[in-house]
């Protein structure tokens, strides 16, 4: 019987993803990987990204998910597509769901997405967005420092804040923008910060919230919630460093849904090889 | 060639949903029948409903629609999981999108309600809330004076306020709730007017705003987008009086929503036989 939802993320973004999911369905038992072993996927190639998520989803294959949900905007950026065409469980990526949710919030349709190098060069967002809705004006921007920053658990004060100023000056200049995306799931951790740097008239929408709230529709469709009310032990793997994991971990989910995880190391099959 | 997406309602309310359907999916054609000759359905028993709905539906079905809203939330109530079953296109309710996007909003687990008597007998805003997240406290709150108030046009001004004022007072007295669903198609035309009574602590839920997101969503999954940069002209169809429905259309829509209607008369088999 496939019980659980599988996340997959480059590190430990996609954890804002699994926090979010936790809340909104506590229900539902989540098996996680993050590939922290070789983050960032951001500057990396379309190839290399593709085949890294390929290894991840083996992983949780095997493990018998009833739903993959791509936690990560550069892997769903790259291989969404192919994930949704190749595999028989439904598949959600975090970039539809912040694009619907922007679509609903904005009323001036303009629209500002800021994300990895990759996810910025894939157009993914604005593709998705105009797809949509063609009239939309999308302007998108690379923050390549935010990831760095984040993971050196850097998430506000004065250093992050400067950061947060320099990054964000072009996109707050030429855009008219009342709706900004944050299409990265790293971001979520210095949501705050961005807030007090753009302004309280620019609505933010998480990817993150949004792509738990989209799951949820999903499995409804799929006729997949789990109908149980015993509350779940979610499974987390890491591919890097188990020690950072647990750290980063504990500052993401506090209680009482720390004590719902557990935290093991991963050893994907190429990684194996290699 | 399926093209279109349906929308039922009991009347008026549902083109808040067609509303944002327009808004959030300008390139799908809608073709929206409002029972305005039979509304309200609130009051009514639960075997009506169905039976009302239903000639509804069987009206769309001949005119080739690839997916079905029911845009009132007593029809959804009493019907969703019969369609459901029986239809083979996808159908969507006004319930579940709200409940989920309440779900995400609060952050103190206290969810209000407001309704019609139907919808609040139904429980079904309490279900769909505590099926996904069982400790979720819901206080359900039945408004039978908001519906007729807004079919007469009144939407805001000091008549407005006292009949919220005096409907709302046992809810605001014994909730907690940081959020609040508009389980009523008809409510977000009363917005405004709640919000100023309830305060702004309160984050206000309009089931027709995450109605239309998830349609979204829904069409999403079923790769069932209209890929065509045209756009539609949507067929309106009333059972009641055209006048009437024309001056409401235009009331809810404005410009440049207005111009891409046309608006008929629609006649039932069961109406036309009795």
């Amino acid at each position: 019987m496939k019980q659980a939802i599988g996340v997959i993320d480059s590190g430990v973004g996609g954890l804002t993803v699994a926090h979010e999911l936790m809340r909104q369905l506590p229900k539902e038992k989540l098996i996680y990987l993050g590939d922290t072993a070789r983050c960032p996927y951001g500057p990396r190639s379309k190839e290399e990204v593709k085949q890294f998520t390929w290894e991840m989803v083996d992983f949780l294959l095997e493990k018998n998910i009833k739903m993959l949900v791509v936690a990560c905007n550069t892997a769903t950026a790259f291989t969404l597509k192919s994930l949704k065409e190749e595999l028989d469980i439904p598949v959600i990526g975090v970039i539809q769901p912040g694009a619907r949710a922007a679509i609903k919030f904005t009323r001036n349709n303009h629209i500002g997405v800021i994300g990895t190098e990759g996810t910025v060069r894939s157009h993914a967002y604005t593709n998705a967005l105009r797809n949509i809705k063609s009239e939309l004006e999308v302007n998108a921007l690379a923050c390549p420092m935010f990831v760095p920053m984040v993971e050196q658990g850097i998430l506000e004060g004065s250093q992050a804040i400067e950061v947060v100023e320099d990054t964000l000056a072009p996109l707050l200049q030429y855009s008219n923008m009342d709706t900004l995306i944050l299409g990265c799931t790293h971001y979520p951790l210095i949501k705050d910060t961005i807030q007090s740097v753009i302004g309280q008239h620019i609505t933010i929408i998480s990817s993150s919230e949004e792509t738990a709230r989209e799951t949820s529709t999903i499995l409804d469709v799929h006729q997949l919630f789990n109908k149980d009310d015993i509350y779940p032990v979610h499974q987390f793997y890491t591919t890097g460093d188990l020690e950072i994991f647990i750290e980063i971990s504990k500052s993401i989910f506090k209680e009482p849904y720390l004590q719902m995880v557990t935290i093991e190391k991963a050893y994907l099959h190429q990684l194996q090889d290699s």
